[in-house]
């Protein structure tokens, strides 16, 4: 059974400025959960309407019915359970590795992707600038299925960490140097740009390194290359030779 | 001014049936219109709130106000003008070349992402199956900016068609070569698979070089990539030393 209160909690945390308050974030679905559950993070409750097989205290635990489920969901096809979780404290910055920077990326699902192929590289530091969108949205949680759960994340302001930093620093742009030719080191920070105006100017002045994704195609109309799309790339080239 | 029966007929062409059954399909925003226009698509009415810089024969440019845009739109924020298309007829399969074979793409913005990457690496040729989402859907025909003019798209039966060709068939599993240093043809077909389930198993017969994106994380949790990403970085292995 799940109270008004509980409901209107909940509910409210698909806004950025209810899970500001409550530093608490929604996860759907089983293997989202377990993933969390089962790295850093910490489980404030969980309601299922299924007999799950994870360790959680019994005060942390709710049974509901799939209506109810329906009433808490952030998601049109609920998934048999929602968990809250806290938000993490954030991390320091590991200069011993390679990092990938966002510089303002406003669509969800694009950051979800983005973290997955993080994940999948092993990259396992995101530093997204202030104007990011909220990695702790339903969709991006949604989308990162669990990756969330392996790579850390800070929100920063991006101007101030790449003045501090002494890792070399990349950027991708459409006038850079050949990403296939270009000399790649192990650790840097990769700083991919906006959907729409890439790479902001204050940041442009603070990339030591401009790298290009060539284009094959002969009419060499297609404006620019999606910016999920191009992070898979873009990490590829720097993992393939490592 | 649009009249009742040709709003009707436009916004009856955001099903698919309607555009079997018309044979034609919508296109909105200037620079989608004009691309598909410069190409072989056949124009068959332009709506436009604007005077447009384009040479349209004046039986075929009606001027419409905001509000009857506002009507025929299939987007939520309209964009100064949509014409109708005709859907071309298809073209055969040219056997020297790059093509890429999706079998069974679900997600309207994947196959519109996987367009842009055909057209930004040149592949010229997109086979669909049968069950691929429908290309003349208006997402996703707003989602490939205008590459939809520079690759060719045909749906086919994908077993006919693979067993029929004479060119290496590739096609990307959790279990193949390592795309970094399996040997890669400049003529082939590369099939990839539907987002949840991966290429079907009457495909999977008719593959001859399994290939693998390999994972660099240390967790070996995520699952997979996102088949956008994934054919991103298949496309970029197979031009990158052509």
């Amino acid at each position: 059974m799940v109270s008004k209160n509980q409901i209107k909690l909940i509910t409210g945390l698909v806004q950025k400025k209810n899970r500001t308050e409550q530093q608490l974030f929604i996860a759907e679905g089983i293997k989202v959960i377990q993933e969390l559950f089962q790295s850093d993070f910490e489980l404030v409750h969980l309601y299922t309407v299924a007999n799950l097989n994870i360790q959680v205290p019994s005060d942390k635990i709710t049974q509901i019915t799939n209506n109810e489920l329906k009433r808490i969901s952030a998601l049109t096809t609920p998934n048999e359970c929602l968990a809250l979780f806290k938000i993490p404290i954030s991390s320091k910055i590991n200069d011993h590795e390679l990092i990938v920077a966002l510089d303002d990326i406003r669509d969800p699902g694009n950051l979800g992707t983005i973290i997955r192929l993080c994940d999948w590289f092993g990259v396992k530091q995101l530093i997204c600038s202030e104007t990011t969108v909220d990695v702790f949205n339903p969709k991006v949680v949604q989308a990162t299925m669990g990756s969330l759960a392996r790579v850390r994340i800070v929100y920063a302001d991006l101007v101030d960490v790449l003045k501090k930093t002494k890792l070399p620093i990349y950027g991708t742009f459409m006038d850079g140097n050949n990403i296939y030719t270009e000399q790649k080191t192990r650790e840097g920070i990769i700083v991919m740009g906006n959907e729409s105006n890439g790479i902001s100017k204050n940041i442009e002045q603070l990339i030591q390194r401009k790298i290009t994704i060539p284009r094959f195609g002969t009419q060499q109309k297609t404006e620019s290359l999606n910016v999920a799309t191009a992070t898979a790339i873009t990490l590829s080239e720097f993992c393939r030779n490592s």
